[in-house]
C-alpha cells in the first residue's frame, strides 16, 4: 500500500508521541520532529507508510542512543496476554466455532500497537477482546480454513509482543507442523522479536525464524536472504498486523491479512470501518 | 505564546484540511503539505503559532492562485450569525447582566475559526452559543467593566467572519465612542477583513481600520505604521481570539483576551480547560 497525504499528520503526530515514550529529553524531541518533517517532506509517497515508520524509529533510537526502547512495553503486555490465555484458550475450546474465536482473539491482540497509539493500556486490551468476540468479521473463516488445509508449507508473519500470545492460541488451532513464525529481525516499536516468541512459549510448539529486518512490517528488501527464501517457497502467508499489510498488499503471493482496521486510511483501502475485524485474502485486493 | 512542539502536528493536519478547502486537485494538496512539512522543519519555536499559519496559507493562496479562498464561507458565516442576531440581541437586553451575556456570546461566536476546525457547520455555532450561556466564565465581567470605563481609547482587535457580528453586539454594550476596531489588512483563512465589517453593519456604529497585514493575529510587525501607531495609543485592547492571544501575550499593553481555548496548547497556555471560556487581561498573565 502507497502512503496517502492522511498518512503524514499521523507520522508526525507518532513521532512526537513515541519520542515522548521513549525520553523526557525535549531537546531530542525537537530534534526527532525536525527530522521527520524533513524526511516526510522530501518522502516517496509510493513507499508504505511502514517505510516512513521505519525510519522514524531507527532516529528515535540512533537519537536517543536506546537499541530496544519499547522493551518494557513489549514485556509488560506479553505478561498481561499470558495472564489471560487459561480463559482466552477456555472460551475458545467452548465456542462453537474454536478457529473463528481464535482468529477473533488473534485480530484482538492486534490492538496492542504502539505504532498507532502511544497511550495504550490494559483496558484497551480487554475491551479490544470482547469486541473482537462479537463484532463482524470482514471475511470468510471456511475459507480460511480449507486454505490452510490444502497448504503445507505456512508462514505466518507476527506483529506485535503481547498480540504474540493470540497467535500462539490460533496457531494451536492450525496444522502445526506445517507453520513457521517469522517475526522482526531486531527490535522497532513494540514489534515482536525472537525473545518475544521464547518468552511467550511460541518456541515450544513451532520453528520461529526471524525476519532479518527493522521495518514496522514485511519490506522484503530489507529482509534477510534467508527470510526471502522462506517466504518465497510457502505456498501460504498469514501476515498480522496494518504493518504487514502495507507492505505486502501489493505483493503476488497467496496471503491472508489478519488484523484490526485502527486507522481510517487502511479501513478505506481494505473497505471496511475503522476497528474493523478482517480476514482479508491477498487473492481478493482488486 | 510561541510555537509548542505540540502545534506541529497540528499545522500539518490543519494544511491538508485546509488546502482540500480550496481546491480538490490532489497535486496541489502534495505540493502544499511538502512545502508546509520543509517550513517546519526549520520554524523558529520562537514565533507564534500564527506566524506559521500565515506562511501556510500564503503558499495555499500561490498555489490555488486564489486571493481569497475563504470568501464563500465567510459571506456564509457572517449571514447565519446576522439571521440570529435579533434573537441573541434580545436575551442580551433581557439577561440580569448584558454586559456579561454579550461577552459570553462574543466567546461563543470565536468558534467559528476555520483555522482551528475546517469542518465547522451552522450547528457547532448553535451549540457553542447555548455552551457560552452557561458554562463557567474564566474572568472577572467587573473587572473588565471598570477597565473599559476608565479608558479613553480603545482598540477592538476583531477576529473572524460571522464572529464580527458576535463582536458587534458586544460593542453595543460598550462606549462605542471610545472604540475603534481592527481587522485584518487582507484575506487569511475565514479571519474579517473590511469587507464583513461593512456587511455586517459594524462599520455603521464605530470607526473600522485595518491592520494592514495578512496574519491570522496581530503580529505588530507584519502591521502598518498607521495601525502601529493606533495600537501604540490605545490606552485598552479587546483582543478576540486564539491568534491575537498567540501574537499579543507577551506584548507589554493592557489587553483583555476574549477567547474560546479551542486547542489543549492554548487552553494549557492560559490554564483552562479545552472549550474553556475566557476573559483573560494581560496583566495577569504570568
Amino acid at each position: 500500500m502507497r502512503t496517502f497525504l492522511d498518512c503524514i499528520p499521523c507520522f508526525v503526530r507518532q513521532t512526537l508521541d513515541s519520542v515522548r515514550l521513549v525520553t523526557s529529553d525535549d531537546k531530542i524531541h525537537e530534534e526527532v520532529l525536525r527530522k521527520v518533517l524533513q524526511l516526510a517532506s522530501e518522502m516517496d509517497l509510493r513507499q508504505s507508510p511502514a517505510t516512513m515508520a521505519r525510519y522514524v524509529h531507527q532516529h528515535i533510537r540512533k537519537l536517543t542512543s536506546t537499541d530496544d526502547p519499547y522493551r518494557e512495553i513489549k514485556d509488560r503486555f506479553n505478561q498481561l496476554v499470558l495472564r489471560l490465555l487459561p480463559e482466552l484458550a477456555s472460551r475458545t475450546r467452548k465456542s462453537s466455532n474454536p478457529l473463528e474465536t481464535a482468529v477473533r482473539l488473534a485480530i484482538a491482540g492486534n490492538i496492542i500497537d504502539f505504532g498507532v497509539n502511544s497511550k495504550l493500556d490494559d483496558s484497551h486490551v480487554l475491551d479490544a477482546i470482547e469486541h473482537a468476540l462479537i463484532a463482524p468479521l470482514n471475511g470468510d473463516i471456511e475459507e480460511f480454513a480449507s486454505a490452510v488445509q490444502s497448504a503445507e508449507n505456512i508462514l505466518y508473519l507476527a506483529d506485535n509482543a503481547g498480540e504474540i500470545v493470540c497467535d500462539r492460541l490460533l496457531i494451536e488451532q492450525l496444522p502445526t507442523h506445517k507453520i513457521t513464525m517469522a517475526v522482526r529481525g531486531s527490535p522497532i516499536i513494540n514489534d515482536a522479536t525472537m525473545i518475544d516468541a521464547e518468552t511467550t512459549g511460541v518456541t515450544d510448539i513451532i520453528d520461529v525464524i526471524d525476519n532479518g529486518s527493522d521495518a514496522p512490517g514485511t519490506i522484503l528488501e530489507t529482509c534477510s536472504e534467508g527470510f526471502r527464501k522462506r517466504f518465497g517457497s510457502a505456498d501460504l502467508i498469514i501476515a498480522k498486523g496494518q504493518g504487514n499489510y502495507e507492505t505486502l498488499s501489493a505483493v503476488a503471493k497467496d496471503i491472508f491479512f489478519v488484523l484490526k482496521a485502527k486507522c481510517s486510511v487502511i479501513a478505506e483501502d481494505i473497505g471496511c470501518p475503522v476497528g474493523g475485524l478482517v480476514l482479508l485474502r491477498s487473492t481478493q485486493i482488486s
